[in-house]
């Protein structure tokens, strides 16, 4: 199953998305995709219900985040091997996580915008887990039955407010705009083995990454156990878990950052793609 | 204005505390203290209101998280050069910020748990901000118009997890029970210059820290603009603003952390006090 918000910022309307890629109107069954919906219980009611039968959507229209009142915006830092490397720095001995503020969140082809004062903003495609049962001190063996679905984001990053403003990652990880999310929440059974996806990351038509979540240090169910050593997971919850080979700070022999007019194409298999434009600061478009 | 929340865990009410430090029911004019309560157009409601033409409440209630949905809970580390010291650590040159997981919010009297594996829970008496109004690329001078209202924080942090498993504090400043805060949301008319309000907190009748929101190194105001040009703060997000010196990391010749058993005792003046006791990892507890 596929399950989306559909319309204008702020107005989205719950979708299903059926065997032809059409959206389906959720609207005459629940109000909205909230937590309450990805649980296994809202599961269940939704898988319950035949696409067929739900009126098609025409147009085009914009998606949304597919779930709305995320919780909590967890993600894992330097999961690929390659991607460490490439950073300057040792794989590390055990997860790495920090935070990304949740009005981060935006559409998965809405603009990303530059935030003031900003000349390294990077791109990163990620595979996100959105939680649908509480997860604390959960076993690995256990870990993914936690997990309502997977979904693709784009964890957009500033560099210098990253590393050179002081230790703490959560700086240059959470300004507006900077969390592209969707376009579906797709649950486990039609994504199958979630260490079996391709991913990749075009900037202005140039692939500039390509991975395979096979190749993550620590996998998705490894990362669910041991975040939740330290933070309990709650339905709605959204962790990402790393990016592989190829962001803008590893090219090679300099690096590259985003600049107004830049386009991104990302994917990942099976969670489907994201296109955003990216565009100059502009404190007026963020009100 | 003194706001709070009171009654059994999930299911508490929302009062006004009166002139002698009665609870009183507000029930009957708001359903809760949401976000939207505390949005300028929300006090101004409530300060429309005579506490005295309110219910009072019998007995000694339980008093909870003074906000029902705070959406993020952002920290300043390292805000009073003394404690910077004790820490072993530079003054800062500009603020760090971090995360708290906003699963860990709990009732200013509601036990605190030692996580599993942990050896070093900590303490950390602070002033909490809680945001009124969005703030976004906020002037400094302009920041505390902002404000909601101020609280009381326990800043409870595993070192260990903090600093001993990788770079990023998140990883110890987020697990279940570590955010006691109340017990009141008192507005910036009541609480006046918030530079200038004692803090202390004892562990077992021992004091432990003392402090005052003069030697912040970066002020309330700075914190709130600082912080808005990388996170947009939105009403009901948190943020607490550093602790003072005493903290166990910095006991001397050894330092010295919680075990089951401690009772802490903290307050920050027009803010009121909080007690909690501290007890052994339960997981059936804290389901």
């Amino acid at each position: 199953m596929k399950i989306c918000r559909y319309g204008p910022k702020g107005a989205e309307k719950p979708g299903l998305v059926d065997a032809d890629g059409r959206i389906r109107d959720l609207s005459a069954h629940v109000a909205d995709i909230t937590p309450a919906e990805i649980t296994p219980e809202g599961l269940a009611r939704l898988k319950a219900i035949d696409p067929a039968s739900l009126p098609l959507v025409e147009g085009d229209p914009r998606y949304g985040v597919p779930v709305n009142g995320i919780g909590k915006f967890l993600a894992i830092g330097l999961n690929y091997a390659d991607h460490a490397r490439e950073a300057g720095l040792e794989p590390p001995p055990e997860p790495i996580f920090f935070t990304k503020a949740i009005s981060c969140l935006v559409g998965p082809n809405d603009d990303v915008m530059i935030p003031r004062g900003s000349a390294k903003t990077d791109w990163e495609v990620e595979l996100g887990v959105v939680i649908g049962k509480t997860c604390r001190y959960v076993e690995q063996a256990d870990a993914l039955d936690h997990v309502a679905g997977y979904v693709l984001v784009n964890d957009v990053s500033e560099r210098a407010f990253q590393k050179e403003l002081g230790s703490q990652w959560d700086k240059g990880k959470g300004c507006d705009t900077f969390g592209p999310t969707g376009p579906w929440l797709v649950t486990p059974d039609e994504v199958g083995d979630c260490q079996a996806l391709d991913m990749f990351l075009d900037v202005n038509g140039k692939r500039m990454q390509t991975g395979h979540t096979a190749t993550m240090i620590f996998p998705v169910a490894e990362c669910i156990a041991y975040v939740s050593r330290f933070i309990t997971l709650q339905p709605g919850d959204l962790l990402i878990t790393g990016t592989p080979p190829g962001v803008g700070e590893g090219q090679k022999p300099t690096m590259i950052f985003l600049k107004p007019g830049d386009r991104m194409h990302l994917g990942i298999s099976k969670l489907g793609e994201q296109r955003q434009n990216v565009i100059a600061f502009d404190l007026e478009a963020l009100a």
